[in-house]
């Protein structure tokens, strides 16, 4: 399988190709009735998509009465890498054109490193990859980093967990190590991006998908397209404030969500509660392991552990209490609710929901779901193949 | 001069009515740079338009070398209706087709009154302004409410200070009254759509308009168009929690920005300190006109009365610390600060400003101008114009 150097020639084959990518293999009738376009207009565009390759013949289709016409489908060799580094570990995976994830590898790493350690990683586990089989080589890439980026560019700019990374040129150093086109965006739209095209946010043209893992941020779709602002930090929520003249932040202000919950501040509230003596389950295992993550107090809180229920309450009622602000703005048709910290599970739903649904204008929460994300880690690497492709499929 | 019948034919001839709209009368040489459209497929476009009436000649355009080529404008006769409902008046306004304001009539009301009377009161002033010559029929109208609306059908929804209201089919009962095509949505988006047809958010694609009059609300602007949200509720920011259990506001909920800063809560509080003996100059306007609202708050500061700077920077002190919120979650290119409170004026905005840029993230705050809106009363009406003229100059 070559690469593919192809890419649309207008915005009737892009739109082709993503019909293609989001419904899988269809006939030429049912894609006509899904685009605007006369069947002979229909007829050329479909034969200049097979003409490069982007397109393969794939069977018969179900007669719809008269001559039956093959179906058509992107082509089975085309592979795209989806990577997701988070704090404090990397994601990659190999997807098919359908965005299907054939592979998923995952390695613990502190972004701290630094871009040059972080990248020489992605490199060696995208060569695993290939060594399986599963890719000969990538159509393009998708990179999601934990913070802002100036999204045309491809650089973080400015990212608070992310030191040594303000301005590394991201896309350009990995499109040239990859040999592929590559997109780099915030690792919180690119969950968005998955959970909408794979998982609980599938048809919903305007929601939002809170991401609580090391921090906390938020992906806004709007229209069905991702929203990330006028400098591409719009749902950086993780500093809004939850508690006027609170705790101390990092990030030199006071009472700001993040400081209250996040994977860090809860780890840091675990360890206070072991050492306190207020949770025996959660002292037994810091003294086990050393150090508590939320996995921890997942656990002490499935034990039946009073104070790590509470740590998951008090951190639902502040995630909640913002999010309620944003329902109030934002009137979305869905709130996911994902990452690292979604192994808490309902106890977390359930504070988030109390205050969200106590909070917020009965008109914006009537029919409005509040849910856990459906992909877990698959969420953030099929939002990175998600990104590529439509990069990939969007007229030259 | 008849009323306008004919409607665009296609998306082409659409942008080319809202060009001129925006821009003013201008040349096919000019409008062709400005359209993705071949020479001869501009010109059968706007002949076509020609012979509708809805684009007239106008004079010959400036050379650019070659054969003058002839101005083209929107016909000169035709008027929009823009009618904005607040809480406590009405103003009506006819508007040319580039929107500009040619005659504008305020009424004080009440908004409880109900639809009937308020609608009333709207065709007497709409009769006042045809009977001055300004517009022989209307071509279409726009009309905010101080609620949010269930837009596709223009209908108020839930109106938390428009009892009677609910349900009421505006948008029909009024196309009927006035005999012309009608469209309606909440005031604050229409203040957003004034300010960026003729205001301070001219060219700018994302940004935030914060209407603080009886009440508080948002306008959002993605993209250059209004966003709505999934119930037609979004930019609600008046029940936003500014206090953890604080004041209890209308709504049934504690510590509401809406408790804390809106033109009632200051009136209120205002009040509260002129008969507490805080602020003398505000307890003699209390005594000469039995009641106090922000301009009294506005004039008292401006003479130096210190209880009512300490009103105004508390309550910017309180929207200020939402508005941070919403910055940090939104990432907009500019926030615009309009509504009757507005005459509270700087005192007002470098208490918002401080907030925004104290709290908010510097990437979010970097370049953001927080500033008052233009318009002033103008700026709702606009917006009604551009909202029925967006309809109308639409592809049927």
């Amino acid at each position: 399988m070559r690469r593919m150097t192809a890419r649309p020639a207008n915005a009737h084959q892009a739109r082709l190709l993503r019909l293609l990518r989001d419904g899988g293999p269809n006939s030429r009738a049912q894609l006509g009735d899904q685009v605007d376009l006369s069947r002979s207009k229909l007829a050329v565009e479909v034969d200049r998509l097979l003409e490069t390759g982007l397109v393969v013949a794939d069977g018969l289709a179900a007669s719809r009465g008269g001559r039956r016409s093959h179906n058509i489908r992107l082509a089975p060799g085309m592979r795209f890498l989806g990577v997701d580094i988070g704090a404090t570990s990397i994601d990659v995976a190999v997807t098919n054109a359908e965005l299907e994830v054939l592979g998923h590898l995952n390695h613990p790493m502190d972004v701290r490193e630094g871009p040059v350690a972080v990248f020489e990683q992605v490199l060696v586990m995208a060569a695993k990859l290939k060594v399986s089989g599963l890719a000969e080589e990538f159509d393009g890439a998708g990179i999601g980093v934990p913070g802002p980026v100036r999204f045309p560019e491809g650089v973080p700019v400015a990212p608070p967990i992310m030191p040594g990374w303000d301005g590394f040129p991201v896309r350009e150093a990995l499109s040239q190590e990859l040999g592929c086109p590559v997109m780099v965006d915030n690792d919180v739209n690119l969950m968005a991006m998955g959970e909408q095209h794979a998982g609980v946010a599938r048809s919903v043209d305007d929601f939002l998908c809170v991401k609580i893992g090391t921090g906390i941020g938020c992906g806004i779709v709007v229209g069905g397209d991702v929203y990330r602002g006028t400098t591409g930090s719009a749902g950086d929520i993780g500093h809004i404030q939850a508690v006027p003249e609170g705790r101390a932040c990092a990030c030199g202000n006071k009472g700001c969500l993040e400081a209250y919950f996040s994977g860090a501040a809860l780890a840091r509230d675990a360890e206070e509660a072991a050492r306190s003596g207020a949770s025996p389950e959660l002292a037994g295992r810091l003294e086990t392991s050393g150090r508590l993550t939320a996995v921890d107090v997942a656990a002490a809180a499935a034990a039946g552990d009073t104070a790590a229920l509470d740590l998951i309450r008090a951190g639902g009622n502040h995630v909640g209490q913002v999010i309620a602000g944003l329902v109030s703005f934002f009137n979305p048709g869905l709130v996911v609710i994902g990452g690292g910290v979604t192994g808490l599970g309902h106890t977390l739903l359930a504070s988030i929901r109390t205050q969200v649904y106590k909070q917020s204008l009965p008109l914006a929460t009537g029919n409005l779901p509040i849910v856990l994300g459906e992909l877990g880690p698959a969420a953030g690497v099929t939002g990175a193949a998600r990104l590529i492709s439509d990069h990939l499929f969007s007229p030259v």
